[in-house]
């Protein structure tokens, strides 16, 4: 019986490193397709949004089943609560992804991202897949050290959101307006994708420790818990 | 023992209608400081989202102390669960009407919209308030019925964020590129706003009949199910 416990909590841990790669993957391809202004891409990215959905809904499924028959308490419960709670941000993650798609396919043949903005964005783009890659990691190793070394890592994507409203404000901006409501969304698509990767890692921390993130003082002596 | 669980069940829901109403009104007030300029209402608005993250934080708390003691299972699992997933929704709502005022304190004291967009922005405003209206008397009711029509009072958000951005990207726009970023990042927290406001009212749908929204046939005969 436990050890069936533990197969299902583990299946249920590797739907979640699956759907952060699955988001991570997107986010890339998104990002290729806005600069590149590669419409099929776009739509690639768009349809594939349906395997993260099936993927969370069975995972979903799996762990209220699990709650049901199993009936877990203490760490066991927080685990499983947590992870649907992890699930929930990786959905939304992978649809801002599929959002960032979407502004490529509405644009295209034109391109959404001008010029002198296309390496701000691309690095963007890098920083979320980064994060992303990262949130994977820690999901599979539930490593608190680094789940709080990722936080201070999206510090990055502040400093490029800032950098894209300088460029945005600037009065020497001459793209006009439509190009500066579409980087302005694609700007917030990026940020917003990167604060889910940073709350799945602030998730993680609670998931081991039982303590929010932002109670624990640093430096914190990396735990390694496994269910 | 059956008794003290569905008083907490029940102390549950009254959370979530708090955590609606305390959304609502702080839409309320933040649109009311974005179209009058006023930074006074909106660094209240900022300061009370406190009280919804407290009050989110307590009942998430409530909920899991309930899943470890009581150990529900079929249609009381489900209500308990689903109403963490109603918690984060309204929880996010929350933070996107102090997005609302946050944009309001930054250009304080000029004003973010455009005399021609302020009718229009004053009409999101009520629309996402009267969703989130909606959506805690759904939360309070259980009312399937009401829950689906809400779905169909979201097709007026969905027009009149079309209207802002025929605004925005009509060649006579000429309030520059400034209000025009502000205005698309306005847009977009109240579209998501209502989103949360239906995603609230599909969630309570699948708690009352265990089937999700998407999968019911119209018409639906109004259930009301209480725990």
């Amino acid at each position: 019986m436990r050890e069936a416990y533990h197969g299902e909590l583990a299946s249920i841990g590797a739907s979640l490193v699956e759907m952060a790669r699955l988001a991570d993957s997107a986010m890339g391809r998104a990002t290729t397709a806005l600069l590149d202004a590669d419409g099929r891409l776009a739509q690639s990215v768009i349809s594939a949004d349906e395997r993260v959905d099936d993927v969370h809904r069975d995972l979903e499924n799996r762990a209220i089943a699990l709650l049901a028959r199993q009936q877990p308490v203490a760490t066991e419960l927080r685990i499983v609560v947590t992870s649907l709670r992890i699930g929930a941000d990786l959905e939304r993650a992978a649809d801002l992804a599929e959002h960032v798609a979407k502004l490529a396919r509405r644009r295209f043949p034109d391109y959404v991202v001008p010029r002198d903005l296309q390496s701000t964005m691309l690095e963007m783009g890098r920083t979320a897949q980064r994060l992303m890659t990262e949130a994977a990691d820690v999901v599979a190793s539930r490593d608190v050290g680094r789940a709080l070394q990722l936080e201070r890592d999206d510090d990055r994507m502040d400093e490029l959101h800032r950098t894209l409203f300088q460029h945005l404000l600037d009065e020497r901006w001459e793209h006009g307006v439509e190009a500066a409501v579409d980087v302005t969304l694609a700007g917030r698509y990026y940020e917003r994708f990167a604060d889910h990767a940073v709350s799945v890692a602030r998730r993680v921390v609670y998931l081991v420790t039982g303590e929010y993130a932002d109670e624990l003082t640093p430096p914190v002596v990396p735990l390694i818990v496994r269910a």
